[in-house]
């Protein structure tokens, strides 16, 4: 224990140098333009999985950008993990709102700044460096595998396929992820459940043309304004979602996960304040983090139609569109969502436009028990490394592999976050705190040791493992009477 | 009457020479690459007013493009009119829809392609034309004076101010206008009123910044969102316009004018095929030309907000805009209107935003009396160029300046439309019926008679003429009872 402290401490240099190098190659998965710096970073994922000893470092084809795989596997009867990321990033416009190159890592008052280097270049590899840690000590407690996409950013189009092709591989006793944030600087997190997302385009079509809007307005549907109104149809005064049997499945907060959310740290006021709106708004009847966590939300995402540069242009569009997405709460799931709002969205159009409902993307919510045994070694490896207790939390935004996961390996999940709200993920001058980078190796070496030891983790077994029963207790509202 | 038939018979290819000459100058005004071809047109239509026999022809610079202006006063105690136009055209793109080069005029079955062909290159220089006709033949039997912008299409910032200095150059008996459509081909028309308008930009500010929609969704108002549920606040489910006191001041239509209007040819079927609508949608109670002509409109003419790139992007967008137009008609005042939008806009908006809404351009609404002298001498000229009885009519559209010479003149205006409505304004592929431009040319030189020899258009007095009474009579609405 104390023997990887000081090795990691003697590597803290490399370590930062490896991410520098790491965050350096602009694998953008969304532009063409940089599939070569994919295959890139997946080159030197792959290399950088052999030299820290994994016996297998592979690179898949996909329909697009390669998926990574490693593993080192040489602890035998002991349990193994399955560490999932990805090294593909986010697109860096607006480019002149970076202070320093998106892709020139540069180091500020203990931070490293660069695209990628939150999400999740700068949490995936801390598994990659904790895993080499243990080898250069001796041996690792516990078999380690390694799955590391590079489509993340473009919803990962070829991830399930792949797993389903390798279930038998990726075989393994729970799932690591660090891939979300901490709920605030100094406070260790464990995120036990995400919403997930059904995201829908709409678009109303008026006329087989824009129209003048002195020579025609007044006879015929405004597509604009017709969406307009669609859309004000979607939520009530309250906040509420007003599409029908919207909140039929969504399970209420128990009282106890009530209490443990209440007991957070939290201040609507510095929330408020981060951001700069001039006052919260949400659902009726909760916390600001019941409404981030527990509860679905509705937005529009983008809208569009008719003239928008400068001056006065006097049409009527043709037609006008916009994006929708909602954030689904256990146990709603997109495909039954997504045909509620279109439903609603058809039925309230009048017969003067012709309207249509696409979804674009989507994925289930996530929930597990959160005093499973992994959690609990989770929790003892933070601490190990943050000297604080860990927090349950859950998220807002959506990973839909996990879900995936839970689905087609059922084993659990666990998310520890490295992260923090301010890093800027999916924005200019996006950033990792060094600390967290350091306590995340240290946390994760931490973690080998704590789930070898447990012994609630057991090896591989097929079709089985503890997730099934949690998920079943989660769905009683019964588990939330732990922590 | 058959000589001047004779001489412009005669001279039809050289009319349509000019015209093409004029039509490829792409004088595009609102675009500062375009301003030197701006001023070429300026100097065409000076050099052309020259030409045509005009003892004055100058040209007047304002702050952006010049006004030309230019005078036959040889007509001593004979009334005088005053022909407004522009030769100032709209931008042309999408560039690519156009068959032909938009400033390279040509003739393909009997019409004339080209950016300004109808609006308003071809239709201003008819009545330069006809005053040339007369003057070959032996003198014109009134005066004429030109007024000939560059502005229109950006508004006439300038033109108002140079009207007030220019007060007793401009004086005259009426004021004649090309600028407007026939209700369909071969349906010589007389347009009586034209409806006003008030054109708003409204912005809405959640926060500071866009916000991922997982990490925030439910705790923040959406810009989007709330700018869809104002919008949608401005119209009742009929179809009416929804802002307090709204329709105040909207003069109701006269049961004679009601008679009138539906003995017009017009089909609600044939209209609706014409631009692809499914079907035709206003407020009810009106037919389709009662809602464009004598009923207020309003409009999304666009609106913004968040992504609309393809795919799935998942933002909170920090605003979110739109531009909303509304047509007005008598005695709705811009002016009244704006104040009243802005107020309900204000009062609508959640405190979780900031709104802004301004104003970006308007007009106020005109109507004149239809059983003038003046329109009658129109008809007349009318009925001899195109053998057919004129109609009365209305536009939804607007030409503010209408207004202000009303309210500055204060003389009659006359507005003869040689256009038709598939012309194109606006749009690619205008073009004007080289019949109608032929036809324009006769019954500007037509009316030129017809007024000289009615003898109720009087020399030039300042401050009077019969604009006045009739504007006054025309609003306790007895004037309908006419033609």
């Amino acid at each position: 224990m104390s023997s990887i402290g000081g090795y990691l401490k003697r590597n803290k240099k490399r370590h930062l140098g490896e991410l520098a190098e790491l965050l350096s190659i602009p694998s953008v998965s969304t532009d063409p333009a940089h599939a070569a710096d994919v295959v890139r970073a997946a080159q030197w994922m792959q290399a950088r999985l052999q030299r820290a000893g994994c016996s297998t470092a592979e690179i898949h084809r996909t329909k697009r950008h390669p998926i990574v795989y490693g593993e080192w596997v040489g602890a035998a009867n002991r349990p193994t993990i399955l560490v999932y990321g990805h090294y593909d990033v986010q697109p860096v416009d607006p480019l002149e709102l970076w202070r320093t190159p998106p892709f020139e890592p540069t180091v500020r008052r203990g931070k490293i700044f660069a695209r990628g280097a939150s999400d999740d270049k700068g949490q995936v590899i801390t598994h990659i460096n904790a895993l080499e840690a243990h080898l250069q000590g001796g041996g690792c407690p516990l078999n380690v595998k390694f799955l590391i996409e590079g489509e993340e950013e473009i919803g990962s189009p070829n991830l399930e396929a792949f797993i389903k092709r390798n279930r038998k591989k990726l075989a393994c006793d729970a799932v690591v992820v660090s891939d979300t944030a901490m709920l605030a600087p100094d406070t260790p997190s464990i995120c036990y459940g995400l919403r997930g997302l059904t995201y829908a385009e709409i678009n109303v079509r008026g006329t087989a043309r824009d129209l003048h809007s002195g020579t025609f307005g007044g006879t015929v549907a405004n597509p604009a304004n017709t969406l307009s109104r669609m859309l004000a149809t979607l939520k009530d005064a309250r906040g509420r979602i007003a599409v029908a049997g919207f909140y039929e499945k969504v399970r209420p907060i128990a009282r106890a996960e009530r209490r443990r959310i209440a007991s957070l740290p939290h201040s609507d006021r510095e929330f408020a304040r981060s951001f700069g709106a001039p006052r919260l708004d949400g659902e009726s009847g909760y916390s600001t983090l019941e409404r981030i966590w527990c509860r679905p939300s509705l937005d529009v995402n983008g809208i569009w139609g008719g003239f928008s540069g400068e001056g006065a242009k006097t049409v009527i569009p043709a037609e006008a569109g916009a994006k929708v997405s909602m954030r689904l709460v256990p146990d709603q799931s997109d495909a039954e969502i997504f045909r509620k709002i279109k439903r609603h969205l058809t039925q309230v159009a009048p017969p003067s436009v012709q309207v249509s409902v696409r979804s674009l993307h989507g994925g289930d919510p996530w929930l597990t028990a959160p005093d499973h045994p992994v959690m609990a070694a989770g929790g003892r490896a933070l601490k190990r490394a943050f000297g604080r207790e860990a927090l349950l939390v859950r998220e807002g935004g959506s990973i839909p592999v996990v879900s995936t996961f839970d689905r087609l390996l059922k084993v659990p999940a666990l998310l520890l976050g490295f992260g923090l709200h301010d890093d800027n993920l999916h924005a200019p001058n996006e950033k990792m705190e060094l600390s967290n980078f350091y306590r995340g190796i240290e946390t994760s070496a931490y973690l080998m040791e704590e789930l070898a030891a447990d012994g609630t983790a057991e090896p591989p077994r097929r079709r089985s493992g503890p997730a099934k029963p949690a998920a079943r207790r989660a769905r009683r509202g019964r588990v939330y009477s732990g922590k």
